[in-house]
């Protein structure tokens, strides 16, 4: 049955949108009963979106990141919360018990050479058949989206940051 | 006070996500308590973001389109009920009751010519100061996006469909 296969998606460039349209994602498959693992690599901050949890049931979020981006060279730390993050998924992903699970910006974990491509890809080939696996963040590796069966690419056509619009709750988190 | 401004997004191009971001900014936004109107142009389906709902509170979602697509040309129904889901939008963001609204698909009703971009010009410029406004469906006329705050087209770089993969309950409505 075609339908019920999972498949893995990539959401990447510089636009707006990519994180946004994971939520979005587990909001819709939440609505048709499904089960969404959302886990964040370099994020620790206390995004709006992690209250998600008290309206839907159906959703776990957890953070393997800081309370701050990497700047410049990523510390050992940062090293050691992306390796653990990832090991975490594989559980996640293995254990069959989520319908979905979103990787979020572990495509900035990528370009930050926390781990690897292959390691991701290796643990890709691995999920179980019907699991849903959706991958967030800018600079998208060339054998991530290889691997990947749909692909978009969000372009910044215009930003309001130029503007000089801040960082807003609820909005941008 | 630029934190509070409401801005006018828009989401468009031929990639996944477009609708899926304005549903994960709506899940972002309520966890931030902030109210939400969905309005959904040319779309009448019973999809599973419906139920949405029944979850988030301070949302409401009301569809303008009819139980299908528009196949080639629109008929006068298509037009007046698009026609009087622009009405209703105006109302809504006229009335400043919601934080957040959100046009979906409207680019669409624009492509058909069902109203012009001129009439949904008209009401951005008479919106409450705070109120955001996201446009959401590929074919952003470029006047919408001369006016728009923040643009971010979604590419198609790589799509399942090709596979033959087709549109499954609670991933893709």
């Amino acid at each position: 049955m075609m339908e019920n296969k999972g498949y893995i998606q990539v959401y990447t460039g510089n636009g707006k949108g990519k994180t946004t349209a994971a939520l979005g994602l587990t909001l819709r498959a939440i609505c048709a009963g499904k089960k969404v693992f959302l886990g964040q690599f370099v994020k620790g901050m206390r995004y709006s979106e992690l209250k998600a949890v008290e309206y839907l049931h159906n959703l776990t979020i957890e953070q393997f990141g800081k309370n701050c981006f990497i700047y410049n060279e990523p510390t050992q730390d940062d090293i050691d919360r992306a390796i653990r993050g990832l090991k975490r998924c594989e559980e996640v992903i293995n254990s069959g018990e989520y319908d979905i699970i979103i990787l979020d910006e572990i495509n900035i974990a990528l370009f930050y050479n926390l781990f690897t491509s292959k390691e991701v890809i290796d643990i890709l080939d691995k999920k179980p058949e019907n699991t849903e696996i959706i991958i967030t963040g800018r600079y998208a590796p060339q054998e991530i989206i290889d691997r990947a069966d749909l692909v978009t690419e969000m372009g910044e056509i215009k930003h309001y940051y130029y503007k000089g619009v801040k960082v807003r709750k609820g909005i941008e988190n």
